[in-house]
């Protein structure tokens, strides 16, 4: 079982101050480009992997889908989604996506925002969301990026004037992560770009579009603590189409 | 033109030194990963994109290939590599692979060990690729590793306990980068992984497979210096079939 770190009360608590949390979408710098990834959404249907809040599927709901399935290991982000909207053209589950059975042909586009780097087993969510999709559907994601994971005391150094540089080691020792988030003990799994693009091939994906997400000068300008993020990748989006 | 520092004597004397200039290809630790990555051989219409000394002109031979077309920018490369042979499957041929025109449909497979990220317009050269190869045909390539290319001053801190840490920064600024390797100013050029898959699938490019080159255990043992290469990958290998 995945840990669930959400249906902690202190953890989801700090989760909802957060800017991603509070504005949704558009509180998430890498949304645009990860938006930039999708098809047309008209009459599709969707699976959201991990959808917390809701934000995305509410979205794709209002972009034309026909039904999206949102899926969520808390219990806590499912009764928040659920009271934020009474569309019955979405219908809500809890499921953790490390053992998930989905039905097969069942989607046109899979949608997962942050949430495979804490799977330890990509591969078999990968074979289930390729079995998921009908012919031609797209699976979009974001997760952390390995060179943000990978270290074993994730952290900058700062020099005199003030040059940040991302202490990087551990790169090729794939594995579990412990780390502090908003004050809690949570568990990723590092594996490499290398990895997770291998793992997608395997399962029959064709990669459309892979990205190492970095702000914008607007974005930097509007939040100068954005501006690290272009020093290393914090992010990865990747598109890839069902072969 | 892309820089050829090989043809200065002074840089063809010192990576006449290494172990991969003098031993051949199993004198470089990511060989055997690359190799995995071939197609058989056996009547194979070969294309080997700076072939340097021709090692690998010479082996693909070896394997049956029906010919093969050695490519180099360096005069005193290409002179090592004919003399080294008298078979006259194989073409030794100078040209910049900046600028270079491959014949249409011409090879069955593409290879090219560790020159990619000398160039500036890796778009243009891998339009040249695709348009060169027959169908079904294949690109197999190694490059230095953006996490390896993107430093402003690229290097390790080494703590109290011997923990190497590698300093990463820039890895969102593509561009040129500037640094010294066996005594000269080498010029290469850094974008990040997103950027070259993206750049292979808009060519028409099928990825197939993605390795960040980790040595393994006996490497290691063998060489305690190649230790390093695990914290932060180095090189990068790369397939993709032509779609």
């Amino acid at each position: 079982m995945t840990q669930n770190v959400y249906d902690d009360p202190d953890f989801f608590g700090a989760y909802a101050g957060l800017r991603r949390s509070a504005e949704g979408l558009d509180g998430a710098p890498e949304w645009s480009r990860l938006r930039a990834m999708l098809p047309d959404l008209g009459g599709l249907r969707v699976a959201d992997l991990g959808c917390g809040y809701g934000w995305f599927s509410r979205w794709a709901r209002a972009q034309g889908a026909s039904h999206v399935l949102g899926i969520d290991v808390s219990e806590r982000m499912l009764a928040r989604a659920g009271a934020a909207t009474a569309d019955r053209g979405i219908t809500y589950e809890r499921a953790d996506l490390e053992g998930i059975d989905l039905a097969e042909g069942a989607f046109d586009l899979a949608y997962s925002s942050l949430v495979l780097h804490y799977l330890a087993d990509l591969g078999r969510l990968l074979a289930q969301v390729h079995r998921a999709l009908a012919p031609g559907g797209r699976f979009v994601f974001s997760a952390e990026h390995p060179v943000y994971t990978a270290p074993s005391l994730p952290g900058w150094v700062v020099d005199a004037e003030g040059r940040r540089t991302w202490l990087l080691d551990r790169y090729t020792f794939e594995g579990p992560r412990a780390v502090e988030w908003l004050g809690t003990r949570v568990l990723k799994h590092h594996r490499t770009l290398g990895t997770t693009l291998t793992l997608l091939v395997r399962a029959g994906f064709v990669v459309e579009h892979v990205e190492e997400f970095a702000p914008t000068e607007e974005q930097v300008a509007a939040d100068p603590a954005l501006a690290e993020e272009r020093e290393r990748p914090m992010f990865l989006l990747i598109a890839a189409d069902r072969r």
